[in-house]
């Protein structure tokens, strides 16, 4: 990729992802949901769940019937501290921002909630719900399996398990806040569409091929040859941890609502659980807060190798980075953008982005 | 070790390590409690935090007035689904198990329930307090900190984190249950033990010495040398999702209790964070079960490498081992029985274990 990437306003961008949204049968409030949490994504640097899946992966989507665009979304309370949510087959992202939104409040009531979605689709990244939680004073956390399998199981050649992410956030004071966002596999499949684009192989230790020899031509990823490894990747290197957490995230996603484990998944639909815990019905906000603070610090003070400058926990890079594109923009690949315009052009809706 | 491992009795191992935790002054019910969670990381094959412990560590402890035998352990009512307790500086094993079944008990009433656990010490496997939720149909969670840092930053020639375990339970119907138990680290301080004791290096990717590089001489390891790497290893293969784990942990345990984080911890306390989630205020519990049974048949099902015999999630190795030495005795090395001996003579208890 020779071209430069440009920087477009946040607020136009989320505005027009709405826009091409609601053209495909999305209402207002999920169209504009789903626009946000794109849009932060790419404003703090995770790009492979920005506004770069809007039109391959949703709008797509719901044109081939795959997603129902207006979906019967359900939620349950059905006791003191926890929900069960269906999604209706509708875009992820608005059921689970509901369900987030009903975790906080039983937080609030009994200090945790916990929402399990079934019924779901893709719902992008999963540090947004977590992250719903730090206004409130609270640790949030968020969980989802995958819409199909890309994780061999320790000992087998094929795909069992997905890529299963969990992501805990938690605030600070002063400081940048605690989002912990990670695969339970040693990569997400974004890293491989990546090294597709830009032509080069992958690093061995990511993937193993169907006799167990490390795969990396990205190209040759397929469903019966091989596939990602769990994170560890191999027995000495705990191995069996990544493949446990990913089965974990099946546990709470998949079976917690009754639909199907991953082992025996073919598209079947995609669950989430959300959580939320209510720091003050543990400890003082402050007190925690100010722990938080020092605690950052405190990494950040310790003596680094040579050429590293700033030793973060999880979050921080992402703070930085959003900060730099709230007050410069997002930068954007032009063929991204290109994308973006044909699309609006297509669905006859307003393109404001240059 | 020329020498072969003897099996003993585990109800015999259970009543003697309780005698000998007794006679340094701990009272009946926390010695039986803690004699049943070492003799059942015994009985299940995870020897690092076996009964080995009991007198280097725990007894040892206890006489140096490291942990305080007869400790004022105090569980607060803090919310509808949280309580605190505050271990009182005694056995980590005592205060984490009241705190399980207090989270239990939330569980019951608001389905969910969790105790943030503070001034604690030690409290061996994780996965026992996790699996106390088993026998009520619910999903167990257990965490702690650790005493002191042994985990790099990444970035950092220096300690800062700890190996800080994470455990989760979960039941099955006619299948075992899956048990998760894992540092966040590559390795915890048990296999470095090991391979000094077996005269052995380690393998490449489990600590870095203070320039970076492979460490690999087990005896090399000491507080300002390097140190083991978070789960993952390098950065390319993920090792911020191990770090981001371990200081997740942290804030669960340390922060949420206002205790010091690891960061500046030396030797300060260790805090804990034990839940349960009532699997019947999320789905009938016959559906989850029989789904859990599906999934572990799903893997087992399918093909495997040469050599590989079984395909285990979590937990189905141990609970093998668990059958076997129910059946026919814990194998324990004469070193370790003659340890115990010593200790019974000493402390003036009766040793029946032979």
């Amino acid at each position: 990729m020779a071209e430069e990437r440009i920087r477009v306003n946040p607020d136009k961008l989320k505005s027009l992802a709405a826009r091409e949204l609601q053209a495909v049968g999305v209402p207002e409030e999920g169209a504009k949901i789903t626009a946000e949490v794109l849009v932060t994504a790419d404003l703090r640097g995770v790009e492979t769940h920005g506004i770069i899946s809007l039109v391959p992966f949703y709008i797509t989507w719901i044109k081939e019937g795959r997603i129902t665009p207006k979906p019967d979304i359900k939620i349950t309370d059905s006791d003191a501290a926890v929900a069960t949510a269906d999604g209706g087959n509708g875009l992820g992202y608005v059921v689970t921002h509901r369900a987030m939104k009903k975790a906080i409040e039983l937080a609030q009531k009994t200090g945790a909630g916990f929402v399990a979605v079934r019924n779901s689709t893709h719902f992008g990244p999963a540090f947004y719900y977590a992250m719903m939680a730090l206004e409130h004073d609270m640790i949030g956390v968020a969980l989802t399996n995958s819409p199909v399998p890309e994780v061999v199981a320790p000992g087998s050649p094929l795909v069992a398990v997905g890529t299963n992410p969990l992501s805990v956030a938690a605030p600070s004071n002063k400081k940048y806040p605690f989002v912990l966002d990670m695969a339970t596999s040693v990569v997400a499949s974004g890293k491989y569409r990546k090294a597709i684009v830009e032509g080069k192989s992958v690093p061995e230790g990511w993937a193993i091929d169907r006799e167990g020899k490390p795969m990396t031509d990205p190209n040759q990823r397929s469903l019966d040859n091989g596939g990602t490894l769990p994170l560890g990747g191999t027995p000495d290197l705990g191995v069996y941890k990544g493949f446990g957490l990913g089965v974990a995230v099946d546990i709470f996603t998949a079976l917690l609502t009754g639909s199907v484990p991953e082992i025996f998944q073919k598209e079947k639909g995609t669950s989430h659980f959300v959580g939320a815990f209510n720091i003050k019905s543990f400890i003082q906000v402050d007190t925690f807060k100010n722990l938080m603070d020092g605690m950052i610090e405190g990494y950040d003070a310790l003596p680094k190798f040579p050429g590293i400058k700033n030793i973060y926990i999880a979050g921080g890079l992402e703070a930085k980075i959003q900060e730099d594109r709230e007050a410069n923009g997002i930068p954007l690949w032009p063929k991204v953008i290109e994308t973006l315009k044909e699309t609006a052009n297509e669905l006859g809706v307003e393109f404001d982005l240059l």
